[in-house]
């Protein structure tokens, strides 16, 4: 069954009346029709089951049949990444995440970065249309974008930083089963400068390689998020 | 050091002479000048190191100083899928696969197939410019596009399919760790039909989760092959 999102859902919604989007969606491409059930989120954990009372392309409603409130998962995803130059790989990077489950993203300023700024509501969107894609009842937190220094200073999670210079360095795999949550910094295309690093390293950030691959810095930033994902979850099954 | 691709250099090239559009890249991009050194791979793992003894921005060549035939890597991951009907997202899954470094990626043709056409020089093209930006000496195989049915008929390598009806599988990522080769099977968006599947299993495929996600095609193409990755990158460092 497809699912719909809208942010102002609660366990008290009784009659939810759908956006004009929805609704066209609804009539036009899913061809419902009054009596069919929909099932929506709001981004939070919940799953809100409801019976169409009223659908036309304009305006549609449905009255609740059911809920189910999902638990917050323990296990945890944070990525702090320095947004690439291309916009297209950042978006592509967001769905990505979203789809893996990862519960925040920090988009990062760093020496070298090649983006200041980021469209947050742009990224809010690619994340919404993965989350209906791809079933999930929880949508990931997008940040303001901010300096390493202040994420570095407001970070309560073991912290996990792949940089690309040289030295003592564990396979992430093997370091990040221990923790509930984990938060992972991924630097721009010029990696992090010396002085970046030895400020994470000077606030308990480990130092971990993804493998003997050059990867561009989306590709390190899921690939970071997949392998503590994979860790868990081999944690889990053992 | 930027790296450079030409197909046809063998370790018996002695003078390179580029084509125009490195030339152009070389002098103009780069701001190379003639004594400066290039680096060049025929993508077979070759690693040639030259002197440009000519450089302007139509005809540029270089003459050997040194080189090196990388070996092929003993483990291997080879990739068939089903191409997406948004090509861009199979464009975005060639680029991935191989800065991951996988050996082959076959397109397979399914029932629900979405894409029934590739355009394998396009494909070619995008892993020629990944290998050049993450550094690699191996162009992954593109094979022509199959159905489903003649690549098991030819398959040699230990199976794993990622299939998405119920059923005992196990985690891809424990499978995967005892076999130098590897082939993946990921199906289109409606997933491989019943028929394909049990034509799978008969044929010795082992059918594998890759965790509770609902992947979209591209995504659990990359997903798979990296999670094969790790765990042998996990064997090899324990």
């Amino acid at each position: 069954m497809s699912l719909f999102y809208d942010s102002t859902i609660t366990i008290d919604t009784q009659i939810l009346q759908f956006e004009k989007e929805e609704s066209k969606h609804l009539a036009k491409v899913l061809r419902k029709k009054e009596g069919d059930t929909v099932l929506f989120t709001n981004g939070f954990g919940l799953e809100w089951k409801g019976r169409i009372i009223e659908l036309s392309i304009n305006k549609s409603k449905a009255e609740k049949i059911d809920f189910i409130q999902h638990q917050i998962p323990e296990h945890r995803i944070h990525l702090a990444i320095a947004p690439t130059k291309n916009n297209n790989r950042m978006e592509w990077l967001i769905e990505k995440l979203t789809e893996l489950g990862v519960a925040s993203i920090t988009p990062l300023l760093c020496n070298h970065s090649e983006r200041k700024e980021v469209k947050r509501e742009r990224y809010e969107k690619i994340a919404i249309a993965a989350i209906k894609q791809s079933h999930q009842f929880f949508l990931p937190l997008i940040h303001p974008i901010i300096t390493i220094e202040e994420y570095l200073n407001q970070n309560y999670y073991p912290l996990f930083i792949a940089h690309c210079q040289k030295g003592n360095k564990s396979l992430l795999l093997q370091q990040s089963t221990n923790h509930d949550q984990v938060a992972l910094l991924i630097g721009p295309e010029g990696d992090f400068s010396p002085n970046e690093i030895k400020m994470a390293l000077s606030k308990g950030a480990i130092p971990v390689s993804l493998g003997p691959q050059r990867f561009r810095t989306e590709t390190a930033g899921f690939v970071a998020c997949h392998t503590v994902f994979l860790a868990h979850l081999q944690k889990t099954h053992s």
